[in-house]
């Protein structure tokens, strides 16, 4: 093969491995944030199809739910469906993304506003770290686990780095 | 041609292509960066500069703007020129962005935090749907719904997932 | 050389520009987003690393600390430490960022909410307005401003556009 060739192509499957870094990143932001807009507007399904069949979300006291079915009950539960009648904003903060390969861990904050009838109030605001896992129709999550931030060194344990594993 | 230099001609089409997209999520992530630093700073005309010539911005019960003088004149109005005197922080969130060609939607909350003199409050909390179009200067807006997360269908309805149209 | 190879090699150079702009941008929002969870956490010196070693964190009447020594000082005060300890999240919103070369200007909200043993209560929200310089290990700081939005100038002036200098 010529030599020319060959470099050039070598750069070419570079730039496609680097490129699909870059598209991760981008594919797992997006994945986070469908989750506010899919639970706020009432759509538990769409919000738990957002995990892996076999994904788990920890809410500590508040239950440690696995699989579509029982993360959909979560948000067809009272307490949810109060909360977005009466009006409430689950806002993710942008993540800080860590990729290996067909897995990911993502850290980010959570707050949840609510309307109280006269006024916007921070109902909730939680450390929340996401493992992620890349499935064949993209990636999904495999792991949420989320901590109000009130002073528990539980909650200030899933802010650790990315990149590292959970503490 | 030889068939190996056609090859590596191809994926250098779908490298181009991909990132692109790639591209393209950047400049509208962007885009909607910069709307809350321009109004916040008082320079109405670089905010609306953000959509198109013919774009709109429907505030509800608040108005409905269309073109750069209008969609301005919200901003030069009192009730903003006072909120920003105040002190003031419209603070938009991660959107979720489709992009279809030329044209996208995105979907994220917005937060404005007022400073009351002794604090900062809650002063809005909404659903957004951007629609967006791709323009020789870039990316504008051709359209933002802005609802109160205050329990209406309606503000339920603009966190639609991007992908779909809205209800 | 055969042309249609050059126009390809052309083509491959200009996909490494436009993939090294976009990865750019993203380590810089990684980056940002590394702040919140470092602080938060506790880990003053993984906090202050997010700076280059003559980096500073300019707070206006709370003080302006130079290099990793004085910003880690920083978040080790009481102030702070009393802050984590009660439950505290430094939220930073979605930076608008501006790439030229090796250098950075990105701009964006920071909002802190504290738990006061009650309820979550926004506690800060201010403008910052960061610089960045590409080093050996990646994207650094080199300052950070951050004012309170009270309504003062200087704070508004720090939301000046991404790409102009600061006001």
């Amino acid at each position: 093969m010529d030599p020319a060739y060959a470099a050039l192509q070598a750069e070419v499957f570079a730039l496609r491995i680097e490129l699909r870094a870059v598209q991760d990143r981008q594919a797992i932001a997006d994945l986070i944030a469908a989750y506010g807009p899919a639970v706020d507007r009432g759509d538990s399904r769409g919000a738990a199809a957002l995990w892996a069949a076999d994904g788990s979300y920890d809410l500590g006291d508040f239950g440690n739910a696995r699989g579509h079915d029982e993360i959909a009950a979560l948000f067809d539960a009272d307490l949810h469906q109060g909360l977005i009648r009466d009006g409430a904003a689950h806002m993710l903060g942008p993540p800080r993304i860590a990729i290996d390969g067909d897995a990911a861990v993502a850290v980010c904050y959570s707050a949840v506003a609510r309307w109280t009838g006269e006024a916007f109030e921070l109902y909730r605001v939680a450390a929340n770290r996401w493992t992620l896992r890349r499935e064949a129709q993209g990636w999904r999550v495999t792991g949420r686990a989320n901590r109000l931030l009130d002073g528990t060194a539980e909650a200030r344990a899933l802010l650790a780095e990315a990149h590292r594993p959970p503490d």
